[in-house]
């Protein structure tokens, strides 16, 4: 039985984040301290012990990174070009400007909204590599209008060009220039305090393992970081009209990405829930990677019966997930009820993988219930905001009694002088 | 001399965060600990230990908030509830809906944009009550539409209510009425975990000791928080034009605030650097938080004496101050060049003050250099995001093909499987 069916009352969701032990803590706190004292020379030396590789040069040759294309798949390419397209169009409609506002008294006040300058972006090694995450966080930061993009990843023994050649190529399709052959919490600490190779940053983006997390953590305050994601989670809220074998396989895509990945059907037809369960068992049998979408469902996954409707609307809000899934006969009507997720998918034809990959929001959510406060990782992200305040002496001279008064009222009487000095100098 | 007059090298600004000490987190740990297993019990046993009181009922009776009213003074009130109209009325300029784009394929996408259900607010206690600080923090997030605001602060054995009343006043003319005595790393434990007394929150905003600092640290992940702010500071820069004594009083207006406060001057004419060394000494004598206001002069205070106003700007985008006065002839046309700030304050009527109480901008800004990436507390802050994605049958018979490529060329099979059971079953 690949996973078990129960009531609301009996699921139990896991708060999933990973704080790390002692020793990776102290590992990591003994890292950052070196790269931030020693640079490059530290970084060289990491890079020896954790990746096995003596690096000269961090920064990634372009010639390296244009060779990596005749080791791209030319129809992967065109698919990649034109999600990216798809991708900047959704993000650039979140675009915002500065505003100010005049008044009749002689004052302006307003917010510069304005991109941060150099941003970096962690792009874990090893076989899973996703191009399609080099996309996600790219281009909400170039649609800010984030002018430096820095890239680093962890090298690899296994021949050249030691990284991935689809990330150096989804990187390139996005002029993205500047990549750096150095991973692990070592990377993180050379993109926050800089070294001789690496100028430093004014924020982090990207996921990684727990060292990577660790040192976003540790280094958040120098630098801003994005969050701290734990395992992908995605709960299909189903009814009588949803296709078995379409819940089963959205649920297998989530179950195949890693073990501890979560994967719930919510719905208030027992049939459908037995259905979905044989379906589930049919299509694992031939999925490549059914051995860790299997201990996904066994560990982390539910198939919750309802005893209605609404029943299924308070646990999903209660789960508040990454990714929900409609598939209910009228998807929009229930849109107004869903208090917490990352991104809806509504209906039949919005399997979890469009959105994945193609359809244009971003693909990192908010994990692990955090969906009641956080967002999609979106182009707000990458502006800041700076108040303007302009008062002329008319103004002044209308506001200063009551700025007086406000401030005398909190024992700050300097602030209060500061108004004071104006108003008789002036003769106000 | 109260302030140092050198050169922008020779300025090498502290990094203030304060990340405690070993025994200081160990507290923190065990202290959120023990509120979220044991909840209210708990509450009382650290509130006994830590503030001296024995409390039975944690949440403020709407009677003592009433009472309140009678211990404050009706200038300073009248003056408040203007400061709080302006505030509000800024802050609605912000607002920000949901919005959705439809294409001719079939597909719809879009952003929900949605307050957080409920916040939380620590307001410190001691003798420093700063009532404009609760409407800094709770006006934006009822601009966003928050329902729910709590609102907890330490209790005081001296004397009833045992609470600032202009603390009460202020929340009660925002129509905060859920309102707890108690304080500590123990009060933001109990707002992120919630105890019998009172419900967990979505997300913590407001300042505190190292202890509350620190347990906010904690408790991110599980709730969302504001930040973790450092000490204020002010930098103001002015050319010859500028009124030494107007640039004197603002940054004692700074220095006032504690000795860890940061005042800075960045001019180009040596001569008003001088007038403003002798304006400070002048006006320090008679300030009534003098001793205070000295010792942030001396220990984090600075004339910086620039060549031109080319170094001017460079010196303050390396600062990056919380408050930046532009103190010179024609303020506006410098503001492009300033690259970070949290708030600007342009021309010779526009005192810190003016922004600190009353035109409206939030005084809840990014410090200690963190303008360079974070934004003033804003309504964004009280919002947070759904992504919405509806795909008709067209549009996916479109777009399948594409996806099955990349999520293939990722190596996940199951996410490609879950649009070709679609494609297939449909006969596209």
């Amino acid at each position: 039985m690949a996973v078990r069916i129960m009531k609301p009352a009996a699921y139990k969701q896991e708060q999933q984040l990973d704080y790390g032990t002692e020793a990776q803590h102290d590992a990591v706190k003994q890292i950052v301290a070196a790269v931030a004292e020693q640079g490059d020379e530290a970084l060289r030396q990491y890079t020896k012990q954790f990746d096995r590789m003596e690096i000269r040069d961090f920064r990634v040759e372009e010639t390296v990174i244009q060779a990596a294309y005749s080791d791209v798949d030319k129809v992967f390419l065109e698919a990649l070009r034109r999600a990216a397209d798809r991708i900047r169009s959704f993000h650039e409609k979140q675009k915002r400007l500065s505003w100010h506002d005049s008044q009749p008294d002689g004052s302006m006040l307003g917010q510069l909204i304005r991109p941060l300058k150099r941003v970096g972006l962690y792009v874990p090694g090893g076989t899973a590599a996703y191009p399609s995450s080099v996309l996600m966080n790219v281009i909400p930061a170039q649609v800010a209008g984030v002018k430096e993009i820095a890239l680093a990843t962890p090298p690899s023994t296994a021949g050249e060009p030691g990284i991935n050649p689809y990330i150096l190529v989804a990187a390139a399709e996005l002029g993205i220039q500047e990549i750096y052959r150095v991973g692990g919490a070592q990377a993180i600490a050379a993109m926050a305090y800089g070294t001789e190779s690496i100028p430093a940053v004014d924020k982090i983006c990207g996921p990684g393992n727990i060292y990577v997390a660790l040192a976003k953590r540790y280094v958040y305050g120098k630098v801003d970081i994005d969050s701290i994601a734990g395992p992908s989670d995605i709960t299909v809220l189903a009814d009588e009209h949803a296709d078995p074998s379409y819940v089963a396989a959205d649920l297998l895509s989530q179950a195949e990405h890693d073990a501890l990945a979560q994967a719930v059907l919510v719905t208030a037809s027992p049939k459908l829930a037995e259905q979905v369960q044989q379906e589930i068992e049919r299509q694992l049998e031939s999925l490549p990677r059914k051995e860790i979408a299997a201990r996904s469902l066994a560990d982390n996954g539910a198939i919750i019966v309802a005893d209605s409707l609404d029943e299924c609307v308070d646990t999903v809000n209660r789960i508040a997930p990454e990714h929900l899934e409609l598939l209910v006969e009228e998807p929009f009507a229930l849109l107004g009820r869903i208090e917490n997720a990352g991104a809806i998918f509504l209906g039949p034809y919005s399997s979890e993988p469009v959105g994945d990959y193609y359809a244009g929001p971003n693909h990192i959510l908010p994990t692990g219930g955090t969906a009641r406060y956080a967002s999609p990782l979106n182009v707000d992200d990458f502006l800041k905001k700076t108040s303007l305040i302009y008062y002329s002496k008319a103004a002044l001279a209308e506001a200063g009694p009551d700025i007086m008064t406000l401030a005398r009222g909190e024992g700050l009487e300097g602030h209060a002088r500061a108004i004071a000095i104006r108003l008789e100098k002036e003769g106000m």
